[in-house]
């Protein structure tokens, strides 16, 4: 198996294996990988699995494995440590490392500063390609996902990029500033993770210089960390529909998981309370005719369902900037029609399974009305409710559903047993 | 706006555009979209967009329009026309491209074949650099998302790949053969896309090369597409959770909306009139016990709360295909030990509220155990489910949640007021 992992698997294979494994193969697995994979490893792997094999090394362990390490990865790994110890790791680096990857440190994680790498390849306007041609052959090997240099001025700010592509098409006697692309925005370091991934996916990027609002070259973001990003935020929005954490490892041991799980499914007792108290008002009338506790699970679940489509629909609207100001009123105008139409029509459909099954023609003119109600109210609040709560900085696919299914529940018991509490007495 | 939207914006600007607006902006926005800019834009759009303005070209606008495209974005645009229209488009092409095109065609379009594009450039292994470097310059420009060179024998066999900054470092007296790379493992054609993904993702890939059974060379896959892959997996699993299609067009008129809501609506609806079904063979002990009609809601929902947490989990995991069966039995496990552990929790809090609220010991007692029970068999369905509906091809996260959902309300209800009956009567 050893022979196996480090000879024929690459790191980020490993790291695959390794988050696929039940704890204890996954402690066996690691103490088989070998020390000088173990750096590249630990790039690959998500938050909460290289959290836990970081804090079982030393500073110097540490500072073995990430010699190799690009100033974003290397960022990264840090911003996981405690204080002492990235401290300790970014004294036995040499001057210019340390200062690249403070830098990068400098800037939150998710923005275009916490995403840069700092190693690029500059060149200056007015040299000609052939002269860009010689310099490169210098290297032995040019970064990974390399696909044009950066034209920066005398004073490292940015004039533009030169493809690669480009370079080999030129005349040799071109001048740099001849063949250079200068329509390039460059990304500002401070602009949010998901806005740069908007950037890449919009206009098929490889890599983006980032500049400081001076105009100052800082660095460059590249294609593969923007994938990272994109499959970051889809599974953030699925899994905290959840109340799952994005990062949440898969094979997390029993009390981790409990411990987690149990937070979601109390807030979730607290909403379901709230239901019952509802219901609760109307115990008078419940006992007098049963058939409304039989039925009313219906008229709520549809709420839900018909809620959770349409709140489904606007975050995903919103996460990729289509919802605006200037077409909000347009969608809760459509939601509203469509949650009235398909409540009419279920409610038909329902009111007469609920008369037939009861012979009583009240109770289906009873089931019909509320069910028009809440599927009504669903549509506002699934519409309303995320933009409301992006409003105020709350994350609408986590607490989102809690709400709306809170909502749909409340307005469904109370319009459902009120209506009867009405017409039974 | 004219001038703004031809001049200003790029097609991907304005196809992101024409997505964010309501149907009657749309259309004007689309009329003032110059004709030249037609093709481009239509290859930004989703494909329920892009489906109603095709339907509104006749063959020779179309043939217009496609001129410049590359294979792969022709092959998806044709795929969505009638076979009709699909023939006279072909017959304008001249005989090279409609080659292509056809092959491109003749895969599933949710394969590495039908995300290829057939404009490669590729070189004989027993050339010099020198040579290459010359040959490229003959080009005016290369094709976009060129990072390599794709080496084949003189039978189109895919040999290996050469990096364009590897030809930028080598000497320009070395051949193919001493400076390309060999360890790479081209994409086989039938591989499906999500797969596809996969690869790009884990080896961080800007471009790979697509070969048949035969190894022969078909073309090659770019990262542009491939995150246009991953977006529209990720966006699948979020928007079938709620019954919804990934390409469903946020601002799709009241009537289309309707509809398609409507089906999902009544599959809920089936799902809730078994949940009534199961209420009602307890009618007797209801009418006589109103506390249960209050207190039943919280079973149900703590059911589906959990149950719901542990779907969404395995389907991510399915997805990044983390869970096999080598390790199904560990989180089978794990997920049945959380179950108890937080069912146990949270009965004791549930039942000492209950008890508290209706003043008996009994009815705390019940809900307790009913709980315990409803949240085992949540973590044992959403475990179990999303594999087996897997394993028969049935989409989990589209069916997942009904039937999950349908589960922890039967086994609810069933539990609480099962218990209920027998220990009052
Ligand atoms: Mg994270
Ligand atoms: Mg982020
Ligand atoms: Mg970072
Ligand atoms: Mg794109
Ligand atoms: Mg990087
Ligand atoms: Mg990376
Ligand atoms: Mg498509
Ligand atoms: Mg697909
Ligand atoms: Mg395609
Ligand atoms: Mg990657
Ligand atoms: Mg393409
Ligand atoms: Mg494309
Ligand atoms: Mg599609």
């Amino acid at each position: 198996v050893a022979r196996i992992l480090n000879g024929g698997l690459s790191p980020s294979d490993i790291a695959h294996l390794l988050e696929s494994s039940p704890p204890r193969q996954r402690a066996l697995l690691w103490n088989l990988v070998e020390k000088d994979l173990e750096g590249e490893v630990l790039q690959y792997l998500s938050d909460d699995i290289r959290g836990y094999f970081l804090s079982q090394l030393n500073a110097q362990e540490l500072a073995d494995i990430i010699e190799d390490f690009e100033s974003d990865d290397l960022a990264d790994l840090l911003q996981q440590l405690p204080d002492t110890v990235i401290q300790e790791v970014l004294d036995t680096m040499d001057e210019q490392d340390r200062q690249r990857v403070e830098e990068v440190l400098s800037y939150p994680e998710d923005t275009a500063g916490g995403l840069m790498n700092t190693d690029t390849i500059t060149v200056r306007p007015d040299i000609s390609i052939d002269v860009v041609l010689r310099y490169l052959r210098l290297h032995r090997s040019l970064p990974p996902m390399t696909d044009s240099l950066i034209v920066v001025s005398r004073r490292d700010e940015f004039i533009g990029i030169l493809p690669i592509t480009r370079i080999l098409v030129s005349s040799p006697t071109a001048t740099v500033r001849e063949v250079m692309d200068t329509d390039i925005e460059p990304v500002p370091v401070t602009l949010s993770d998901t806005k740069v991934a908007t950037l890449f996916e919009r206009y098929d990027l490889i890599s983006a210089p980032v500049v400081n609002d001076q105009g100052r070259l800082l660095g460059r973001i590249t294609i593969d960390d923007v994938v990272d990003v994109i499959r970051e935020d889809a599974d953030h929005s699925l899994m905290s529909m959840a109340g799952l954490d994005e990062d949440e490892d898969t094979f997390a041991p029993v009390w981790k998981t409990t411990r987690r799980r149990a937070v979601w499914l109390g807030i979730n007792l607290l909403t379901a309370f709230i239901a019952s108290a509802v219901i609760g008002l109307f115990e008078a009338t419940i006992s007098k005719v049963v058939a409304l506790a039989v039925l009313m699970p219906i008229v709520a679940s549809m709420g839900g369902i018909a809620g959770s489509q349409t709140l489904t629909l606007v975050i995903r609207g919103m996460a990729v900037g289509q919802i605006s100001g200037a077409n909000v009123s347009w969608l809760l105008n459509r939601e509203f029609m469509v949650g009235a139409l398909n409540g009419l029509f279920w409610a038909v459909v329902v009111a007469s399974a609920a008369a037939a099954w009861f012979q009583d023609m009240l109770i289906g003119g009873i089931i019909a009305a509320a069910l028009v109600i809440n599927l009504i109210a669903a549509a506002f609040v699934g519409t309303v409710l995320p933009l409301f709560l992006k409003s105020r900085n709350i994350d609408p696919a986590l607490a989102g559903s809690v709400i709306l299914t809170t909502v749909t529940d409340v307005v469904g018991f109370m319009a459902f047993l009120g209506l009867a509490t009405f017409f039974y007495s």
